[in-house]
């Protein structure tokens, strides 16, 4: 079968592999749907980060580069090893990429995102960048009868900024603040929408395909930092108090410091931005103002959540993330090349099948 | 009567002011003991900080310098304004010295250390280090029969550090680090043992008052950072996991660093230390491993649960915390200078009347 995988720094090669099969407890995938993600980017334009090499495999899986990206993913089961029960041949499902030692305390408790030997496929095991996948049964959620593929397949970057709301403790009426309007922002403000925020800004630079998605999905207002100052305008519209909550996906100095001044006294802050280097914080801002500054990282139980919430929410959440489809052959150029060289026109481009005209043909029951 | 006031930096006068009478709503009280604060230090060292200029004069409560400090204290009613009734006339009193505007979100909610226009005695409006102070009436607590004057005094550190465990969320069975047994390192371990932390590690430089007081009061271990590596340490001592909770008290970046290391994946650093500058936060290990960090500040509804304890605990706190008494008359040599230029040897001042060997005798109903 045709795999994507990455041999380090800016050398992706799509290759012919030997298609996997499902051992005990494993589920196999056909996979039809498979987002990029901005780690994908990341280790393909600045790693291995993430991934290890093979002097350092990962102790749970294995894994090592060369490795097949990808975990953003929807598709259908083909094949189920013994013992494998979490949906039958033929569904359509969605896969919750991380792994799990099923050993440590944070295992026992279902924090599988603070795993002590945190793996996740596409990053420390073969993903989903290819026509198959198999994956442990625990992995696998059915997908509800009203959700298309595509929508399953933005279900984990969702999750993220699901998490994010929720580690935030957002509650009906609350405020908040999300800087940068990327798929985790724009997750972060669906998430919060749907939790009962009252009011959302979001913050993005100019006036492209992400701030108006973030319009789309519901920002009360979009703010760019180029031109206007963020944490003015939030104070000016919330009569001086700041809002809640702010949850900083953007990951750079003045987005952290616009969250941290944005929030109210005793607010939250989150942060789900993947920094390269130590940031700046001023602890006596987060002192005399009792602010919190909180990581946040991937999901634990936000599948079933996000899944039910695109019954409704679904095909709206498809029309303004997804900006473009291309088929496995061409993700290299027309995918990862395409994200990084025209940023401003993308949010979310979903590699499918070959036929990827054909690809929404695996919804028809 | 004589009260010790702040006319800036290295600027503390001991001076004749007329004796305040208390006005409606308002509670005249005999000062006995009161601490010299870090703030206090700090005010006088490279202040003025938090005290306002006469230009700039607090909004709440008018105050600017000179203006007298003094924040830590107990002492007795001797008259009531009109409609002030938290405490009879002779009765025995610690003081809680934060305002309320009464009119911003936060005072509704009972989060006066939130209040937006945050104002303290000793900082925004004359304090306690005077024989006579006048303050408005919530700010009162009466002193249960089994507590001393003296312990009544340490209410006000301790509250700070109860403030910082329950800000926390300690519970039964937790873990813990405290970085910095000075008083608001050691209120955190009294307040972290108080409610239910199993095993609690302090790193403070050297083996003087400070680290024998923490054993004193129950650290489990007491780091010397300057010899043994703090997180290896506790990662050590808790098989490989790390600490439920970290209180950082120390305020300078290796302590703050210790604090994110030695914590759980999940875990919270709570930060209760006034900070110089910005400090450098690892946001990709915050991130990685789910941690947060709070800041803290002061204490909202502490002071009774502090005062409560304080009936078991209050003699073996006095004898660990407090290293000197000295007369209001001395106080500027005697408490702040020798607080700076003896650190190692002290941790709690308190400064009493100016016969105050006699102090006792006011404990005597």
């Amino acid at each position: 079968m045709k795999a994507l995988r990455f041999h380090g720094r800016n050398d992706l090669r799509l290759e012919e592999v030997p298609e996997p099969f499902a051992g005990p407890g494993e589920v196999k995938v056909e996979v039809v749907w498979c987002g990029v993600c901005g780690t994908d980017i990341h280790e393909y334009q600045t790693g291995p980060s993430a991934i290890p090499s093979s002097e350092r495999a990962h102790p749970l899986t294995g894994g090592h580069f060369p490795l097949t990206l990808g975990h953003e993913f929807a598709g259908k089961v083909v094949e189920l090893g013994s013992g494998a029960d979490a949906a039958p041949i033929g569904s359509r499902v969605a896969v919750e990429p991380l792994f799990r030692c099923g050993d440590c305390d944070f295992c026992r408790l279902g924090e599988f995102n603070r795993c002590v030997q945190f793996a996740a496929l596409g990053l420390h095991a073969d993903g989903a960048f290819a026509q198959f996948i198999v994956v442990p049964d625990y992995m696998v959620h059915p997908i509800p009868a009203a959700v298309s593929l595509e929508a399953a397949a933005l279900v984990e970057p969702i999750a993220v900024g699901w998490h994010a709301a929720t580690r935030a403790g957002v509650g009906p009426g609350d405020t908040a603040l999300v800087t940068g309007a990327g798929p985790i922002g724009l997750g972060s403000l669906i998430a919060l929408r749907a939790l009962g925020a009252s009011r959302v800004f979001v913050s993005e630079i100019g006036n492209g395909a992400r701030a108006r998605a973030a319009r789309e999905l519901g920002a009360d207002r979009v703010v760019d930092p180029q031109v206007d100052d963020v944490v003015a305008t939030v104070l000016d519209e919330t009569q001086g108090a700041g809002v809640d909550i702010a949850i900083d996906t953007a990951g750079v100095q003045p987005a952290l410091d616009a969250a941290v001044g944005a929030v109210r006294n005793g607010g939250t802050v989150v942060s789900s931005a993947s920094w390269e280097g130590p940031a700046e914080v001023d602890l006596r801002t987060l002192l005399v103002r009792e602010i919190g500054l909180l990581g946040t990282l991937a999901y634990s139980s936000e599948f079933a959540d996000v899944l039910a919430s695109m019954e409704s929410a679904g095909p709206a959440i498809v029309e303004a993330l997804v900006t473009k489809r291309v088929a496995l052959s061409e993700a290299i150029e027309g995918g990862f090349d395409e994200l990084i060289e025209r940023k401003d026109d993308h949010i979310k481009i979903l590699v499918g099948p070959d036929r990827t005209a054909d690809a929404r043909a695996f919804d028809d029951p």
